[in-house]
């Protein structure tokens, strides 16, 4: 027979969706580079020394073999009606919220908005939701999220001790509080050596605290008005904390009108689905006397070069990764895509449709309470909201049973009572099959009164900005999404080369089942035979991790990388205390580290040491053999990244983790650049005990416009017994995350990611990454330095640009990155790790074709740089100076000495497909002086009354 | 308790999310109007003597409850793995596709792109799929689509009599044609008059025929070669039609090869859900010479203004709605949407992947033949791609249950044989399967040899486009259908305000379950207890559009709105030779019909009669019963449209519809305008027999760029035995598409609709669509005269502009149109029904302020058309002219009488958010005087061979 079949696998997913250059592009980078094959380019590059004996070895799935294994999984979950409460709630995700934020690659794909030109839609979103926040608490700033409601409480703690007058040492926690707050609060406060208080609010002794937090609805239920305490507190110069339910403060009177000096709490029942844990945003709001002390990213209000408003981050200098070590907290994310989503929930139900919603869950509350007592139930408390407690005595067993026979989830408290949480989905029948699991077939009360005192009924308005009252219409609001996401550049327009941000292809088939409803109603405190199809992706998903990485046991519990070096070095500090070693609180961190570590180490109670960089970048050895030895018996830890900060696989590393353990320290290797080694090199084997993995970075989670993220450790064996625990499974560590396995739902990328791509597939990204890198190095040379290489002159998986030899003509590295916004490019990491440089990470998903328009793109400002260099053009008034250009600046009359062309459309710029940026070069300085973070008025919104 | 709570449903869909002006906006524009009520609107709008008695009342679902109930009903369809074949074969959506096409309202909300200026994107897929088909059948001319194969192969028919020299009455039919394409092109053949003749290509005489249609493969699965055999009919002058499978082709000798002049098929296993039955897109290619009388929409290459390339619909003067009465085809739309997305699917596989595929597929099917030979089955044929059929004679039941039981459907053949249609999804799971359901426990032979001659080898290139080799990894690809969807304008960014065309919300609600395996994967020839889901909708569906309509009877078999005409004729014309009037034949048609209806008529055999306008554009009474006075007991039927395409309620319908009767006729009412009838009118009340709904513009189903569409027809109870049949559930009635209830996956978009809306809300949006028409006939009062009201001055749900007067000074529909792009609007209906006008339909989901918006655009338009008439500003040189304007006009030297600002920011132009088309105005003559349908070299596509 005369046919000959084709070698082509049409479904390696690996291979010809992930990777960016096909077979015969990697040859010609190759050919450019001067190296035979890309195991050749991968051995000049990754020491012998740290190469891993074994190869990763899975089988890989297709797409379509991926979805059905995920359908088979999911059918392993069990959708169940919970009413656990808790902190998390049933909640209708506008089916247009679904489609246009979370399914849609415009919003997920999208990085944290540090340039704010190419980041308006977000950053207008995420005002929106300062806004809602700051309204609903009656605190007038909000930051634009945190990463959940019980780190959101511990942060609220260590600025409340950060803003107090009161010296004292403790900090009162309402015995209301929900247990995973309280027990994130109480990790967070032994190694800072805060004695926490845990009380009714009656037992609270104001003087003998800096601060204090109560629970608002309680846990339980209960709604007290806590002005008088607060009154007490503020006498006592100490700061009052509530953690409260933005639901609830659409009828019940807001903390801010209790004195309440600091607000936080979960927005997650805004549209944004429970996922078995997360993704949801936390909030945060104050005082306007406080904001500068506030944790997490705070979008303002500014101008842009030709004055009109535009939004940007405000007040960056007081981020984590600014302050090191002096820093309180390392949260340096948030959760933005789930802020967004919970903002445009509002956005569609404006203050009169949110008031609804929260009067249909407490009427059908005090519905469930009325039948409840009416057929002689003992029911608590007697003001509520949602949450009612039910005293069943032995038989709460069998009601729980009853309950969960009829499809429900109700919440064992204590011994003899059960939780009702009810929310926005409960209808008729859920109340109806509560009433049965309790033996009552009576129907509720068609009318009850409001089950709060006419003290707690909320008297002041919210959400009267515009935006709050725009016609609702789907249609409107489609456009409005579709408005605000046009104004940005994310992943699926353009490459978006961020050096230590991994931004490489969040592909769909991985993000498809998470909006599964399988996968996404999940209660985070579900029971265990309910949850089996994520039980198997959280095991899986470890041991795959333990395999990439060379570790013993995982813990999924951090939601980001930050809250990952803090667990880690939790770990690490639990397990010298488990030794006797409690002496041992020295830190040596180099200092090239990214500023989260100095801050993880701060909080885990830690004295940061600075280890000197080398001349060539890396870490010093004799420095650091000195500070080990100085520390001695007190050394607890050393925080190395790998490959560098540089972008470097340093020959060293093995040596600093045997020093380290010499002087009987743990080593810390932060996993930022993990897509650097995945296949080929292990940290496990290389000699650290602890990382965490960014699974946003290189376990494709897409970066949502500055969060989600991931963050779970790996540890040796000698650690594991001393990971995170949670107050649901009880362990001898605390809780980092108010749920077990984090934000859980966005496992199934990673693990998707992982199956998909096989061992063979996800040690040939680490190549492709190694390669593009070293292409762009490559195509660089003469017009730009690369600081730092290897011992072979090549650099790992992104290389850092040196633009201060520029600084003589005036030209700044956010010139530079300004001009890539017209040349259709997100601007490379920005004076990190070195200040004056830009750090480039293409990653192995971007093809050559991108690489090289990015390449002629830098290239032609280079020749830009030089016309200013050699006075050809005026240094204040040049393409470099007045980019990003803007429509606007096409339509106005032009006088600048170089055309309308030159300007808009330089090489590398798409001519048809070109992005603009909708604002022209914002003023960061003006925003701050003239700081406004909640929505100024906007003529254009069209209100519409309903 | 002081607690009062809000009234205020915050789920209602139907008012707070479909409905577009809130409450209060509704005051206004009313005001505007000066009357005091929607209510009193309506009744000066609605003749009284047309109204309905009973008010629509079926409680309405909110979006979540809608879910709810969609996946209980989905959860009553069963997903099995169906090798039935036949034309349907299972196939791997790209996640890709799925999520950035299918599932992104860019594409899906987009119009049919006969604005090419703002449809650049679209037209460019569809270029991608012409030159697909071109290349993979070898004949150098593709439509862009057509409704279904069956319906395909009746369109290649009666084109080959037209264009065929031979003059013989009869029409060959392979007898391997898929059953329902035989069965349509029977339907087809008969009121024609052509004699159909069925046999085996063996059997043909083409001096009998003026041509033949034969199955490649065949749907046994036989392979022939036909070129001697076309050689043969070519010379009697007859024309020789392939119905072919694409997949097959990658491996096969291509139809035109072997002479071919046609080829027909479906493109839906290029990844396009099955859907029980679809919607998918057929395709159509001829050679050259035939280009002229091809049916459906082509897409051709040409310039804008500034002589940059740019595409468009090309020989529009070809389409049926110009072509009327002298047409032979009644095709005027076709499957956009899902012919873009088989076009993304040949661009992420490429030649190469596509022939791994089908070497895939068609090995597996070798491999599984093998082994049922070698257990001694007897296996036909000798030659197959991916269909073979097994003797098994009295074990036909038991087999076809073991199968079943496997979660396997093979395709019953005769009583003694099976069918088995391999495709991409069939793995070695299935494959076992399938040998045990035939108690074979061996596994198949690892190796086999291809199993087909080597004449049949195709050793022809194809898809050797750049297109077909750009990078396809994920981003690359993601990109490239961002930037495609970017270049366009759809309902997703601004109103498009076409009449006849009710282009309202579609809900996102309404379109998540379509994508839902269990709707998805179904065969259209799955036994009748796997799809009970499917029967669930279609009859609920089907009993709520009786009760809106006044119907009794429904099929849901018509794919467009054109089909269901011609569908809803046939039932006429059966009924009537039921009784013996064989005679009937005359189809009377006011000249304001819209081109279908005459076209449709012809299709049917029947004469059609025109019937005049009044002046006030009404149909001419008078006119009317002469015209059936003089048809007599000929006259067959008449066929009106209500509201008129004038946009007014005729008060005379009812005595249209009696004078119809009194002479033996039958109405025929288009449902086009349903949208200004349901819960206010019934078509089966006036008076109306029979009736089609456009479920695509009525029913919210989203027009997809250019199809799918829905033309299901309702009848009264004495028409409803002659509804169309199918070869699966044979009735007295032949069928008129490929699948027995059409398009039947985008049912549940019209059926969600349905539910969602509820009675009072389906009522209340038609109410408001004539709120919003009669609000923009108002509002540009003095500024452009409306052609045609009503009695009382009432416009229904659209108004048509006269533009005729601006011809003086030059200014023509098309100036107007172009300039609304400028606006930021897609323009309305041009120059139909009245040349020289716009008939502007805004549809319910509109808001005040886009209505406004829209108002303002055209008032501003208004004043530049008066500098021209004052000769203020250039006749020639105006913005009009200049209209659209791009981003290269602002770039470019500006040397025209009015300012940059002016020409791209008139009036109602977002500033910030500006949609800017991709392409000057389109020179539509160059690009028929040099027609190029396939695509053009591109240098801009990155080549990347892999």
């Amino acid at each position: 027979m005369a046919y000959t079949p084709v070698a082509y696998d049409p479904y390696d997913f690996a291979n010809r969706r992930h990777i960016g250059p096909s077979p015969a592009e990697m040859e010609e980078m190759l050919a450019t580079l001067g190296v035979d094959s890309l195991d050749a380019l991968i051995d000049q590059t990754v020491p012998d020394t740290i190469r891993q004996a074994r190869p990763l070895d899975w089988a890989p799935l297709a797409e379509h073999e991926l979805l059905a294994r995920m359908r088979s999984v999911a059918g392993r979950n069990r959708v169940m009606t919970s009413l656990i409460g808790q902190g998390y709630y049933g909640t209708v995700t506008p089916p247009a919220i679904q489609r246009n934020i979370l399914e849609n690659p415009a919003w997920y794909t999208a990085y944290t908005p540090y340039q704010p030109e190419i980041a308006q839609g977000r950053l207008e979103a995420l005002l929106n939701y300062q806004t809602m926040v700051a309204d609903l608490t009656g605190l007038p700033v909000a930051n634009a999220s945190l990463l959940d409601e019980a780190t959101a409480c511990a942060e609220a703690m260590v600025m409340a001790q950060r803003v107090a007058k009161s010296k004292a040492g403790a900090f009162f926690v309402d015995e209301n509080c929900h247990p995973q707050n309280i027990a994130v609060m109480q990790t967070r406060a032994e190694p800072l050596g805060i004695e926490i208080i845990v009380g009714a609010p009656e037992a609270l002794v104001p003087a003998q605290v800096f601060g204090a937090i109560f629970q608002y609805p309680g846990t339980h239920g209960h709604l007290r008005d806590f002005s008088d305490t607060i009154g007490a507190l503020h006498q006592a110069q100490a700061i009052a904390v509530m953690a409260t339910d933005l639901l609830a403060l659409t009828m019940l009177r807001e903390p801010g009108a209790m004195g309440a000096d600091i607000a936080v709490g979960s927005s997650q029942r805004f549209g944004v689905p429970l996922g078995f844990g997360g993704p949801h945003a936390a909030f945060m709001s104050c005082r306007d006397e406080m904001k500068r002390a506030m944790p997490g990213r705070i979008v303002g209000v500014s101008v842009d070069a030709r004055g009109e408003r535009a939004y940007r981050l405000a007040l960056q200098t007081r981020e984590q990764h600014i302050r090191r070590e002096k820093a309180t907290s390392n949260v340096c994310t948030a959760q933005a895509l789930l802020a967004v989503m919970a903002s445009f929930y509002a956005v569609f139900h404006g203050p009169k449709g949110l008031r609804a919603i929260a009067e249909r869950v407490h009427f059908n509350t005090a519905r469930l309470a009325a039948a409840l007592r009416e057929a002689g139930a003992e029911v608590e408390p007697a003001a509520f909201f949602d949450t009612i407690t039910v005293r069943v005595g032995v038989g709460q067993a069998g009601i729980l049973a009853a309950a969960e026979q009829r499809g429900i989830n109700l919440r064992r408290v204590g011994r003899d009572r059960v939780g009702i949480s009810l929310d926005e989905t409960t209808d008729a029948d859920v109340i109806a099959r509560v009433l049965s699991a309790f033996g009552i077939s009576e129907p509720a009360p068609e009318t009850v009164d409001a089950a709060f005192p006419d003290a707690l009924i909320r008297d002041s308005d919210y959400l009267t900005h515009p935006v709050f009252h725009m016609n609702r219409a789907e249609s409107e609001m489609m456009r409005y999404m579709r408005r605000l996401s046009d104004r940005d550049l994310a992943l699926d327009r353009a490459m978006i080369p961020l050096g230590s941000c991994t931004m490489k292809l969040n592909a769909a088939a991985e993000m498809m089942p998470i909006t599964w409803p399988e996968f996404s109603t999940l209660h985070p405190f579900a029971p265990a035979d309910q949850v089996a199809g994520y039980a198997e992706v959280i095991a899986d998903l470890s041991a795959r991790l333990c395999e990439i990485t060379g570790y013993d046991a995982f813990s999924m519990q951090p939601n980001s990388g930050a809250q990952g070096e803090y667990a880690g070095l939790l770990t690490i500090r639990a397990w010298h205390r488990s030794r006797g070693d409690d002496q041992r609180d020295i830190c040596l961190i180099p200092v090239s580290a990214h500023g989260t570590n100095p801050a993880s180490a701060q909080m885990c109670g830690m004295k940061v040491v600075p280890v000197k960089s080398a001349a060539n970048g890396d870490i010093d050895l004799v420095d650091f053999r000195a500070r080990a030895e100085a520390a001695g018996d007190r050394l607890a830890a050393c925080m190395i990244t790998y490959p560098s900060t540089h972008g470097v696989f340093e020959e060293t590393v093995s040596e600093v983790c045997r020093i380290t353990h010499q002087f009987g320290g743990q080593v810390y290797l932060d996993g930022a650049n993990m897509n650097a080694m995945v296949g080929l090199s292990r940290p496990g084997d290389i000699g650290a005990d602890v990382s965490h993995l960014n699974l946003h970075k290189t376990f494709a989670i897409p970066h949502g416009g500055g969060g989600p993220g991931m963050g779970p450790i790996g540890v040796k064996a000698h650690l594991a017994p001393y990971l995170p625990g949670h107050p649901m499974a009880p362990a001898a560590e605390g809780p980092v995350s108010a749920a077990p396995y984090g934000s859980a739902s966005i496992l199934l990328i990673s693990w998707a990611y992982c199956l998909m791509m096989g061992g063979a597939g996800l040690t040939q990204a680490t190549k492709v990454a190694i390669l593009n890198a070293n292409y762009i190095a490559r195509q660089l040379e003469g017009a730009y330095d690369v600081l730092f290489r290897g011992k072979q002159g090549r650099v790992a998986h992104e290389c850092i640009l040196d633009t201060r030899p520029f600084a003589a003509a005036g030209i700044t590295v956010d010139d530079i990155a300004k001009r890539l916004i017209d040349n259709g490019f997100h601007a490379p990491t920005m004076s990190w790790p070195v200040a004056g440089t830009l750090m480039v990470e293409p990653t192995e998903s971007e093809t050559k074709a991108e690489l090289d328009r990015f390449v002629t793109a830098l290239l032609s400002i280079r020749e830009e740089i030089a016309d200013v260099e050699a006075g050809r053009i005026d240094a204040a008034n040049n393409p470099l100076k007045h980019a990003p250009h803007t429509v606007q600046d096409l339509v106005a009359d032009w006088d600048r000495p170089y055309c309308r062309e030159q300007g808009c459309f330089p090489p590398g710029a798409f001519r048809v497909d070109k992005y603009w940026p909708p604002v022209g070069r914002v003023d960061n300085a003006h925003g701050d002086r003239n700081l406004i973070c909640t929505c100024p008025p906007m003529e254009e919104y069209a209100a519409a009354a309903e």
